[in-house]
């Protein structure tokens, strides 16, 4: 009987080129498409509610599944874990209706991006944060990214080579916090989907701000003239988490 | 000029076996005495607040060094740092007075633990947190734990083969809490010092505890008997940071 079910996975995306099935590379979604192979004997897609980068991690990434199969969920995620490597885990599985899908129903999304803020490295979680040595101004970064809330045209912090019909979105929230008062400092942001590269690019251009290389009204500036040229430099991949997935 | 510098040092402990110097085994206290003899061709001796065992991390570690130089604790900090490998940074340098003892020293440390309670295993930071799969009873945890707090014999706690004149302890704080209401648990505890294996010993028992296979009173029992052999298992060394020194 055909059955389709919704995944929550949390991956370590340190090892990966990013979540999208590559030929010859190892991605997310090929590596779980390999182990339900394994379990099922069928060759099911495996559909994500979007890509994520290469190096990016997922606390919790959601996708979707249909086989023929008398399995139940629970299985599903014991077998997919058992079989998955240890960077990459199936934190929940349930059947989902027919009608379910991963990308198409998605309302938002939340990210996270993680900043260590000192002169020094970091000798611990350095794999999951971005180090800036230059003392970040965060008056101005919180200042600038009032603007990033609302619906706007994303083009000037959108990555080259994308496929995508427009580069409107809504941002529903965007705000930085400082973690335990001290050097961890957390950009989070919800919107109801995400152009390629785009957190990244606003990161790398709120640093600039943090710097004092934009100023806060630069940095708007730069979002109304949709020129990504104008943007800073695409924060690393490895200080990035997909977060949440609403549906 | 003989001079005295007071380091704080973060480690991923990952890779080592603990802080003490051992001879064919790469040790904290070796590396960085084997930076620190590139950078002032004099064999100097790092001393601790006290050794941290095989596997575990460190947010700020303490230490001191003498040496004859003519250099200042910027170009140690600085200088060691470009040395070091990645997994072990000198947060901070600076200069101490000749009476400074980064052992004899300490009024108090502070320990954390990592603990992940959830079914399905760690992607993101699992070098980094002990998986726990059976949910645990953490009003029983809390419970048991108000019974470490002041001065108490703790051999029942104690690692086998350790070296010291007592096993008295006065344990100032320990407290368990909940990061952001979800899988991640952390303990934490400050004491004016710590025996062997003390910390991951209390920890193994605790959640012995959070199992029911122990009583919050026969958790308090087994600390009045002072017997080891009653104690819960040692929890594994990664997922412990020493947090804090306090002089």
């Amino acid at each position: 009987m055909q059955q389709c079910f919704k995944l929550a996975i949390e991956y370590d995306g340190t090892a990966y080129h990013g979540w999208q099935r590559q030929k010859a590379l190892p991605t997310i979604q090929g590596t779980i498409e390999a182990a339900l192979k394994i379990m099922t004997e069928q060759s099911a897609t495996v559909i994500g509610s979007g890509r994520t980068d290469a190096g990016v991690h997922a606390w919790r990434q959601v996708a979707h599944f249909a086989v023929d199969t008398a399995l139940t969920a629970d299985s599903f995620r014991n077998g997919l874990n058992s079989l998955l490597p240890e960077d990459i885990v199936i934190t929940d599985c349930e059947h989902a209706s027919d009608s379910f899908h991963a990308r198409y129903d998605v309302i938002s999304k939340i990210y996270e991006y993680v900043i260590v803020n000192r002169r020094v490295p970091v000798a611990i979680s350095r794999k999951y944060a971005w180090h800036v040595k230059t003392k970040l101004d965060l008056e101005s970064m919180r200042e600038a990214l009032a603007c990033l809330k609302g619906r706007h045209d994303f083009s000037a912090f959108e990555g080259a080579g994308s496929a995508r019909s427009t580069s409107v979105r809504t941002v529903m929230n965007a705000h930085l916090a400082q973690r335990d008062g001290g050097d961890y400092l957390l950009f989070s942001i919800e919107a109801d989907g995400f152009l390629r590269f785009m957190v990244r690019n606003i990161v790398g251009t709120l640093v600039d701000v943090g710097k004092r290389k934009t100023s806060p009204d630069g940095f708007e500036s730069i979002l109304r003239s949709g020129d990504r040229k104008r943007a800073g430099a695409t924060a690393p991949a490895h200080g990035l988490f997909l977060k949440q997935v609403n549906y």
